[in-house]
């Protein structure tokens, strides 16, 4: 069976976008794109110098796979309505169960990008962790193949690892940057910009690219110090939310650390 | 009034030693080191090219400044107990209140690096913000003139707003590194080192870097994903602690954007 050297593109979001471009830097050939948003389509298309359509019958049926790349409740609907043939279809969804590709007569799996992809912002695919299920081990030495021409960490991950994964990745990611967002709510309304805190934030991210997380907590609850501890409940006194979250984490910190 | 040029370090933890090399480095001469236990102080001493007590009441005179950088709950007792004189005394607390050290007829301010130090790590100090503070005028400028010696972000922050900044240093870098431990752990319990995350979390702080934390969030709470939210909670039934926080901060994310 010959590698995969063309794809069809189903989405047009941030995913669809990186994954396109990464796809056409290596010499994957994009053979269409679709998108139910017309000028989504239209703009990602033409960065990928290809063609689109916005009607999910008329998939070109002459390539080597369809990447499903929109979100996770929209993946059912759009796999009913694919044409029926033989093109392999993977979705790239952290939480979605391979096996909702695995109705039609054609080979499946995931193709699973561990990163957070935004407009506007250039990712170095080679570092992404990419992980790959598939239903059958000829397909998945596919995916694997297709995964190495873009990323230098392709692993092999099944539906229920991929999802603690993601849920991983909630925390690491999602919960992190609301970290974040509560430090520039406190610093903003204390007079400061976040500016103040941005090297500290990359600090922070620095140090566990070398250590682990668990051996290089700081902090007031990592230290027990409960003088600082009550005088920063004192102050969070006007942010319900976030002292709800400041004595949570304490806690946790604390009970990890006895 | 001349300004800053030697400095005796209170202290050899992980600030002491960071400041000391960066003044080193800067051209400052660090005349002494205090600690109370011998071996950190022989060893800072020796890396700084000086000398060393373990008495505080034998605290070198003939200096511009003492920097008191210890824990913050033994400031009080390390005020009353240096030697009396006219030695102006800094300390480099986020929590603490400049009034502390006022006792003494001495001046006294705060010099703050916003910073989380670690040992064996490296930090550019030029991109450390330094938050200072003084009983005049006069003294504030020379800690002004000496933070810019080794760091291009001086700052003059009053007592009240330092304990704000330090409260969201907590969120930015404590909290935040807990988000990677509790990573870590979902992430081991099923099968991956936590390697497999540290794209993701160096390009999750990289985004903040050139935008606010508000405006970048991403992830199931901030999509209100109503359904891969239940899975999580489904997934971190085992971990009661974790659960509470994806509960807390899921609904704080969804309120934030409704």
């Amino acid at each position: 069976m010959n590698g995969i050297q063309n794809i069809v593109l189903i989405g047009a979001g941030n995913v669809a976008t990186h994954l396109g471009r990464a796809f056409k830097q290596a010499g994957i050939k994009i053979d269409q794109v679709y998108s139910r948003t017309e000028n989504s389509a239209h703009h990602l298309s033409h960065e990928l110098d290809t063609n689109y359509t916005c009607n999910i019958s008329q998939l070109q049926q002459k390539t080597d796979l369809y990447i499903v790349a929109i979100s996770d409740d929209a993946i059912p609907e759009i796999v009913k309505n694919m044409p029926l043939g033989k093109v392999p279809v993977v979705h790239t969804s952290g939480s979605v169960d391979m096996n909702v590709l695995s109705e039609n007569n054609r080979e499946y799996g995931v193709f699973y990008p561990l990163q957070t992809f935004s407009q506007n912002r250039f990712v170095q695919f080679q570092r992404v962790p990419i992980c790959v299920e598939a239903g059958t081990g000829d397909f998945l030495k596919r995916l694997k193949s297709l995964g190495s021409a873009i990323s230098n960490d392709v692993k092999e991950v099944d539906s229920e690892q991929r999802k603690a994964i993601h849920l991983a990745a909630v925390f690491a990611c999602n919960f992190t940057n609301f970290m974040y967002a509560i430090a520039e709510e406190i610093a903003n309304d204390s007079g400061f910009d976040f500016d103040i805190l941005r090297p500290l934030i990359l600090e922070t991210a620095e140090k566990v690219l070398v250590n682990k997380p668990h051996d290089v907590q700081t902090g007031p609850a990592r230290r027990n110090d409960l003088a600082i501890l009550e005088k920063h409940q004192h102050l969070l006194e006007t942010y319900p939310g976030f002292l709800e979250v400041y004595k949570i984490l304490s806690e946790l910190i604390q009970k990890k650390h006895l």
